[in-house]
């Protein structure tokens, strides 16, 4: 099977995976009860699609790989996740902002993909798509009440967009295995969405009063396994059950 | 309002946050990730439990309270959990035999709960029992599963029923305040439960090549506010960010 299209597949589910395991760390210790279940929700609707993801990447690999060895027993340089999902939770407002970036530029990707030429690519966007649509509305309406709330709140959101902007190219940037199945068709073409989520993160912060930086300096390499520090300590985290305890397999 | 009945929605209220939380610690770091998706489902049913009994007992209360407070500011002593469910997750194995025992429990007390003379607490139990079915069925399937699968996993579990069945007993003794409420029709005989309770995990254990103890010294206090040592850990992580951290009110 083409190995760009695994990439590609492995990719999707390496974001949705990180990303959910970062936001479970608030699993018992949000704010208050009812986001505590909102952002676990959410968690579990990210760990979900990355089960897809890798389930349909097992499939068409073929060589004895299933979903949990993608996840628990590839190392750092093989996960190819954005930079922006392994970045840390840091305070509530990062957590938000982090999440309502990714959501925004997933739900135009998820909207695209479903026109994909590989149907099951396209039937997991369009499941998908629904949690996508609830992450990115639940996270909007969070980054303008911080945004717009009270002095401290918005001073926090200000610095979480100071911390987390430069990781925002890498989402909208191909990587050679993206190109690759952008061209026949299977991967979405990343031009397309690129003025979608710019207009709507621009929506979104001018009703939380923030503004987009500019000229800030990118950070990438995700997508190709150059990874932050962060990662090998969320993987020494993930994976430490399966690698060490032979109960697993009891 | 009535003191004692205020106890009781606290004690279901308590019973139900703690174990979520205890399995909640199983997020990201479950066996596989069908499973860590299913025990961190069974934690979110448990705190939504939780949150409803918490805002009843807060309306009841009409002094201020709310389903946080009562989650994040009240004191070990003020908690009214049964021991059984402070009780570390240990290995799956520890975690299965406690949801299970637990599951079995809460089956039978919302099945009866639903006859309550209290017609708040008679929906939410109604409302609690699909879910409470549910993680009794999943449960179930993992104790026969383990019990009756390898010499390592039947050893597993027989060490973990030395471990939690001293715990049993409470949860089908009455405190005071269940005794008063019961009197009065709202609370659960727990009577009525217990013979349920036993057959239903004599059957299980069967299936699992298990055995029920017998004459285990029994420990108790949790309804009246005695705990492990155990359960200081716990609330001092659920309510580390609620009582250090001013942001939570931005």
């Amino acid at each position: 099977m083409n190995d760009y299209l695994i990439k590609y597949i492995l990719h999707l589910a390496d974001n949705a995976l990180i990303l959910g395991h970062r936001n479970s760390e608030w699993c018992g210790h949000g704010p208050v009860l009812e986001q505590d279940i909102a952002i676990t929700n959410i968690s579990l609707d990210l760990i979900g699609q990355a089960r897809n993801f890798y389930q349909y990447a097992a499939q068409l690999k073929a060589d004895g790989s299933t979903e949990d060895t993608f996840a628990y027993l590839r190392s750092e340089k093989e996960f190819k996740n954005c930079l922006l999902v392994e970045q840390p939770n840091g305070d509530w407002g990062q957590t938000i902002l982090r999440q309502f970036l990714f959501s925004a530029y997933q739900f135009y990707l998820y909207e695209e993909l479903q026109n994909s030429k590989d149907d099951q690519l396209a039937a997991i966007a369009e499941k998908s798509l629904k949690e996508v649509t609830y992450h990115l509305r639940w996270s909007s309406e969070w980054v303008i009440r911080l945004g717009d709330g009270t002095d401290e709140s918005n001073r926090r959101m200000i610095n979480a967009i100071d911390d987390l902007w430069k990781y925002t190219d890498e989402l909208l940037i191909a990587a050679d295995y993206e190109t690759k199945a952008t061209d026949v068709g299977i991967a979405v073409n990343l031009k397309i969405i690129k003025p979608k989520w710019q207009a709507k993160i621009k929506a979104v912060f001018a009703k939380a009063t923030l503004r987009m930086p500019e000229n800030i300096s990118i950070q990438s390499g995700g997508k190709e396994g150059k990874h932050s520090e962060h990662l090998e300590k969320i993987l020494a985290d993930i994976q430490m059950l399966q690698r060490t305890c032979p109960g697993c397999e009891w």
